[in-house]
């Protein structure tokens, strides 16, 4: 069997889930090439994993001579730069989401890759997830009317990394915005925001929110609602469930395992899957999977660079709106 | 509308559900008469219902000439005897579980009401719950292999209860075994029971036993499970699971409310209606309907003389195999 | 047991489950008149329930000296005129939902009911619904966050009913407003709505919408959002979730039957209780009996003329804010 | 890190799942030669998982010189004899279920492996589910008195297989019991069978039976009952529930996702995971695991010679039940 060869660029938390993912579930990737600002983490992983090679410069894998496709596992700011730069040494590119904060640096990547032929998947995992791809196929035979997505983390991030992160709409929501346009399969046309700092005040001191319902209208003339918090004190809560005209699917939480207790106190049982890396493990595996079958197979990327745009177009559109406190249209933005 | 008139011997626990089922939820009905050797509660429930009469002896219902049909509520040494004696007078009779616990008497009771032409109904509320009639129904579609019931008190009785009641198989089991060959549509042939004494070990100086589990086999070649306990911490607990040729169907118990609360501490919920008053309201109130009906519309009565008798003949089968400990064929009992 | 005399207005839907709940199921009640313009129909009910008395005029009701309190069944433009003649007669008063659709009619009627001492309960039912009755109880331990309600009708109304009945969100969504006051404990201070046509286009040429998504803004911090719609194929839906600084409960809806079936073709069960009279069966009984407790214990009314008049101020702020396309504010309404 | 050294008897599909699991899975495991009288079999799985060694005899791996310890995958007419060998070559031993189908070989077998000091563990994999896991944590704080066991296949084997296997209870059932064991923690004293062929009168004609109602008794006192059938038409059922003076915890099926749709059908969902190797994904994972680390940390293996004994033991009890048609007590065979 031909594999693809694959090199990673970046060894924090999401690069190290997408190494040892290639490696043990993805029987058709061979990760060839392994590169980190720290060496030294780079030299372990390559150990660990038996990959061949480690550097420290994101043009070590760029430039390697085996490498088929990148994995762009860095920080949010060096995303769009290396993609234009793999894109121009005809390299295939899996990028971490969000591309860039910049509407225009999106562009102009997407133009880039575009130039060159190659393919540009956004690491948009959630749409790999069993549950949620479900709801999607069972969505298809029918006509959207309402959505409802239910997404809060357990634990709000350090108020400080609002700032870099562009703030809960562009860090958080934003994969919210992404499952939105999946899952009703229709562009957002209009956004209205109502959010507070309900959590947390230092995350409102550092100049964000942490708790929202979002509003969100659709070409097709469905009508969607996002809620958000920074803390569910019970742990992670991702929820979907889409009514129209055939009735209604919905998909509830994982857990970790599905005992009931029933005693003199009352019923209880299992919390929820505390957080993305056990949630969404399989999806993390599913995602890969499919870049590396859209590169092999020759045919397109499940979530392209135009997906990753628009969800950081309506991420800006809710920034405003929350600011203004009125309903904004996403083509003022997106035009 | 014409309305059956109907008389009520007994005004204990059950009578008084009796009385208040008919008054409120069966229109068709009309309360004449009560009676109870305690006529004073006989003069209460009169006044508190509009009931013109009250008596202190059962002749004074089963002789009352506006009677259409008598409902027997009085101790269990009583049943056959004014099973009797209300046939020979000609009324229709709905006599409370168990018609008696020796298998003789229950068969000249049935004797004489067949002599008489008068319709006898026993009072098997369960089959008229909304969950069991469901499963029951859905049955009816395939072929069952395995019948599960559980059945489990929220506390046990008083020991020395076991003494007059027969013991656990007669006064609590008998409930399953006539659910049993209810959801099964096929008589019981063979039975074996494993018993223990782990709730309270004053039952089990009283000559009886606390926990079961039994073994059931059907004519049509099914094989059923009956698990019970006289005390489930967490209250009353009667599920009904029926597996065969075309899957399975199972009932859950029934709750208050059916709130979800999701803390730091874990899921929890509420505990099922905790005893049979609030677990079977409906069915109460759907067996008098259904006696009701059979004797204005002339049709058979849904649970018969002869489910009476087979339900304490399972039982008394039930008794010898613990003591046994070995299976007992039901042949050599109901012959 | 002293009882407390009940009269009856209007004999249509509502007004008979009211009387057949007060009949069987409110002991310390006794419907003594009802009056109906059809006065067949109220004869009809009087012989049926054994009430002394049956008129064709309201006024029977209100000036029948046994009557301490009426119970206003009848078209809504005649609920204010009624509680100001009741109120004014000395009568305690419980009155269908909404008093009104004028801020300044309910508003003088409260004047009334005030000035004349009587107590006046408005029928929001919801509120005593055994699920969503727990999970308000529960909210008051923690500090809410986000609201969250789900209200769909399993089949969308006449389209010229919503010009008689104010449209969709004084008819339906109504009782959401009050619900949403009640679980939050809390004043709503603004609220955004955006609204289609998507279930039938008749309703919209009659100037009504038929699925909408609300933003509730609350005067302790906490946003909620209301779903609509006229059209759920699979049954009634009415669910709440409220989620906070201790968690998150949750009020899934109601069911016929709890059976579960396994096939070859997948798992099913039963759809939900398909229409208000069924869901709210107990909350009907529970809310007369909150009534009569009210007026015979002499202690204020869970659902007052103030509950009453909030929930139509927020019904008419719905209404500019989806006809405007701009969030609105409560207090512009209810100065 | 120090790694344990493997070499693998048998690439059948058992086989094939271990290598997977300790290659992607298992850490601290290194699985370094493997063999299969199919020597092709062994190459193929040598060359896709970078395995050191590949042999066509089971010597080629208990004399490799590397080898710490051999799992043991080949058929069970080998295993006893695999097991001695090993043993006496100073190997640790992980064998698949049954040991063997005779008392005397098994207690031979375990005999050599004491005196040879080595570990051996059998391949019970069901306790390492994480549900089943998390029931018996919990049974751990009360006093069981009733368990339940569900386990049903979603189809039969050839009817042929029966007299290979030694039958559904050895092949099938000896899962359950070992489970019951666990779940329990305590002893089986006596089993009482009825067992029935209902699914396939092929199974008969070999023989055997495809039906059963287990009932057995615990040297704790406790009750248990099994349910089997060979096929379930829904699919793979496996389901515990463990009742005691604290209450009960149950544990459901896995499903591969949790959506529910309901349309105006009715409800519906995805039926139960299909078969042991998608439902116990996560189990084989967590047995050779715990083999691993009870290997190398020197601790005693959690599922020993004596629960591979007992299971068997246990099975042979159950045939002779089924045949005579009565109780029969297991210290009759475990003397």
């Amino acid at each position: 069997m031909k594999k693809i060869r694959l090199g990673v660029i970046g060894t924090g938390r999401i690069g190290k889930v997408h190494i040892a993912t290639l490696v043990n579930n993805v029987p058709e990737a061979e990760v060839v090439a392994v590169a980190d600002v720290n060496l030294e983490s780079a030299k372990e992983l390559a150990a660990r994993y038996n990959i061949p090679f480690a550097g420290d410069k994101h043009t070590d894998i760029i430039n390697h001579p085996e490498v088929d496709a990148v994995v762009i596992c860095s920080p949010t700011d060096t995303h769009a730069r290396y993609i234009v730069e793999a894109a121009r040494a005809g390299k295939h590119i899996f990028c971490e989401k969000p591309v860039d904060l910049s509407i225009d640096v999106i562009r102009d990547a997407i133009s880039e890759v575009e130039k060159a032929g190659v393919k540009l998947m956004v690491g948009f995992n959630r749409r790999f997830d069993p549950n949620f791809r479900k709801v999607r196929e069972m969505v298809q035979a029918g006509n959207p009317h309402i959505l409802k997505i239910t997404s809060r983390d357990p634990a709000p991030p350090p108020a400080e990394y609002a700032a870099v992160s562009g703030g809960m709409f562009l860090d958080m929501t934003i994969h919210d915005f992404d499952m939105a346009r999946y899952i009703v399969g229709s562009e957002v046309t209009d956004i209205y925001v109502k959010a507070a700092v309900l959590v947390d005040p230092a995350i409102g001191r550092a100049g964000d929110v942490d708790t929202a319902v979002i509003t969100l209208t659709f070409a097709n003339g469905a009508i969607g609602v996002i809620d958000n918090s920074r803390r569910a004190v019970y742990g992670y809560d991702q929820r979907v469930e889409i009514f129209g005209s055939k009735g209604m699917v919905s998909a509830d939480n994982n857990f970790p395992d599905n005992h009931r207790y029933m005693s003199a106190e009352g019923i209880s049982g299992s919390l929820p899957l505390n957080f993305f890396m056990d949630r969404y493990l399989d999806a993390y595996s599913n995602e890969l999977k499919a870049f590396c079958d859209a590169v092999m197979g020759g045919g397109p990327v499940p979530v392209d660079g135009y997906d990753g745009l628009m969800s950081v177009v309506i991420g800006l559109a809710a920034k405003q709106s929350a600011a203004e406190g009125r309903p904004v249209k996403i083509s003022d933005y997106a035009k």
